[in-house]
């Protein structure tokens, strides 16, 4: 996947957790997603499509969760309710609607983000997304991004 | 979310087992999703957006999952492998794009298929989405549909 395509998520997903959270965040080292993985166990998803199609995931642990939801709401809730996932929706949409805007000549339009809880083994993307894997640390824990676009098929 | 939105899908889902696995479904009672209701050991997932947007969800368990990569591949599959997510991701990718064009006039667009394998507390759809869970029942096993889309926004 390019570059410019991967840059606008990077920025976007540095600058929802500084001013939505006050969180500042630090890049671990990019890497391709492989097919097993495990990913944290709660993860807000948003499928994208238009010039490029495909899917963007971001991934945090129970504590970063709940500590993200915490700031959000302002006070830490104790179990991964509702208002947890719900919390890491919208920090996904607004990630995602930030790096839109970013990439605008792309056309992309984005769905609606689901937040998948619990132990999940993988998640897989189709075979020619080739997605890129991108580890945060930050002050409320760590958090992965991985986004895996494709061309979309003309017409 | 209205029928005439819930019906494509149905029928998508029907033709795609009966086409690509001669499985004829028993369709169960429509519900509404209850928020933190399990799902099966692996599901497909996939974005729309378009005048409307939201995420469809496929998920089977473990046995249907190998016996529709079994009818797929040609040899039924003895673990949960890559080749079986990828059969259960393009089953939702059918279903998903059968939908799309019984849907046209709402200019639908969709994203990449992801298959999340593993024991999935919950996939929280947005809180405005109510989404619907259809059950099926084939002679491979149990399927289960889960709709949720919502009016985009203007512009």
């Amino acid at each position: 996947m390019r570059a410019e395509l991967i840059n606008p998520f990077l920025t976007a997903t540095h600058d929802v957790f500084s001013t939505m959270l006050g969180c500042t965040l630090t890049r671990g080292p990019l890497g391709l997603k492989q097919d097993r993985a495990p990913v944290h166990e709660v993860s807000g998803m948003i499928g994208l499509s238009g010039q490029y199609r495909g899917m963007v995931l971001v991934s945090v642990g129970r504590e970063t969760a709940l500590n993200a939801a915490g700031i959000l709401l302002g006070e830490r809730p104790t179990e991964l309710g509702e208002d947890v996932l719900d919390a890491v929706g919208e920090l996904t949409n607004m990630i995602v609607g930030a790096a839109k805007t970013q990439l605008e000549e792309y056309r992309l339009s984005i769905g609606l983000p689901s937040v998948i809880c619990g132990q999940v083994q993988s998640i897989k993307f189709p075979p020619e997304a080739s997605p890129i894997v991108i580890p945060f640390d930050s002050e409320i824990g760590p958090i992965c991004l991985e986004v895996g676009l494709v061309d979309s098929p003309k017409g």
